[in-house]
């Protein structure tokens, strides 16, 4: 059973500034919980049901947190999401710090994602792709928001973001910065450089202007119809396809 | 001001069965309005804020609908979305007759798509890449969901989907049929004929056996990570570029 004390903490962990001062955030459903412990996350404390508890054994012989039996039902009422298939955990935020990618990795950079879905839809992808790290604006959405959590399928187990100024980043990165825009090379043609960045611009405002004057190579999706732009998670996975499958 | 009962009328509108009854939608926003008034669909209904009556006055002239002034605050409470920039519409649905695609037209068949996000990320994805008829299973989300309709961003208005038994729909197709597994043959190997069907998969359990035998071209979008699948969005939008990208 869930003391009223956890949920209550539980329900804090779901805002922002809670996540923050505490350092720590909450993991929800059974694939999501077992991707948590296999990775290096330090987990505090865990609830599952029966079935997961006996059924996941072999993950929890040798956690340290605290461990506890509860109901999908309840599991349900202390998370964010309106049903839970049998876990639910907490863990330890990771140091955000400073990161410099080797010389020949590509990353993604995400200029102000604004939805918890989409950047959870990126992580996802990025791994699909192989990229192992991403570094976003101080205005994207939060990592360790459960929406996005959700949506890496698991994949934030395996992709680190790290927030800061992009501006500043890119400005002293030295190494080719690609964009998408409506005026750019044809993605499909371009023989993408090792060690590049891949900006990745807002929902509905896509590369800011700042940013815009530190992209070295302007790329384009053709497009063949009438919507007016692609979603940004589509964007990231045509050009991650692309670049991974370039003439290089 | 909206009316009491019209705000029962526009709650009820939000659930399918009534939807059905009723054979009217509600889209929301000032974007997807527009976009609705012109398109060919009979708009009923509509609200909109003073901004909106005013600086969208060209779009208003003719149009037959009921023209109601109303705050944003009272169009939020009245829809299904937190916030309203504008305006807000009832229209009839049309019908879902069948449809025979052009000789070489390329159609998307999804198979279980369950999330109304996910079925207007791929009604969008499919608009930008000239795709014009999607054949949905029964039992996919549904095209006027709110969630829906919203995610296309206005691409509802160009792209029609058919909802039938698509078994029975492939088995008599007598066209290349591609869909993706893990072991098919690389997706940018393929000389995609004209005139294809497109098979998306269920987000969780991918393309059911039933239609699996109906596919006569398995394809791989290539992995070069861990994550265990690409979103279904996504790989509509991978596939979709490869299509309009390939050899042919």
């Amino acid at each position: 059973m869930i003391s009223k004390a956890k949920i209550k903490h539980l329900k804090a962990l779901q805002v922002k500034k809670y996540r923050k001062q505490e350092q720590c955030f909450v993991v929800e459903g059974t694939k999501s919980v077992i991707e948590l412990i296999i990775a290096d996350y330090e987990v505090t404390w865990l609830a599952g049901t029966e079935q997961f508890l006996e059924e996941q054994e072999r993950f929890l012989r040798n956690l340290k947190a605290e461990v506890v039996l509860a109901t999908a039902t309840e599991l349900a009422a202390a998370g964010s999401f309106k049903t839970n298939d049998g876990a639910l955990a907490v863990a330890r935020m990771k140091a955000n710090t400073s990161f410099t990618p080797d010389q020949n990795e590509l990353v993604l950079v995400l200029d102000d994602i604004r939805d918890p879905g989409n950047l959870g839809t990126i992580i996802r992808t990025a791994d699909w792709y192989g990229v192992k790290h991403i570094i976003a604006s101080e205005e994207s959405a939060d990592f360790y928001n459960p929406k996005t959590l959700s949506a890496t399928m698991g994949s934030f187990s395996r992709v680190e973001v790290f927030y800061t100024d992009i501006q500043m980043y890119l400005a002293k990165a030295g190494r080719p910065v690609y964009g998408a825009f409506l005026e750019g090379t044809d993605v499909h043609a371009i023989d993408f450089k090792a060690g590049g960045f891949i900006v990745i611009g807002n929902e509905s405002n896509g590369i800011s202007e700042s940013i815009e004057k530190l992209v070295t190579q302007k790329i384009t999706i053709p497009r063949y119809g009438a919507a007016e732009s692609l979603n940004a998670a589509i964007a990231t996975g045509v050009i991650l396809d692309c670049v991974r499958n370039s003439k290089k």
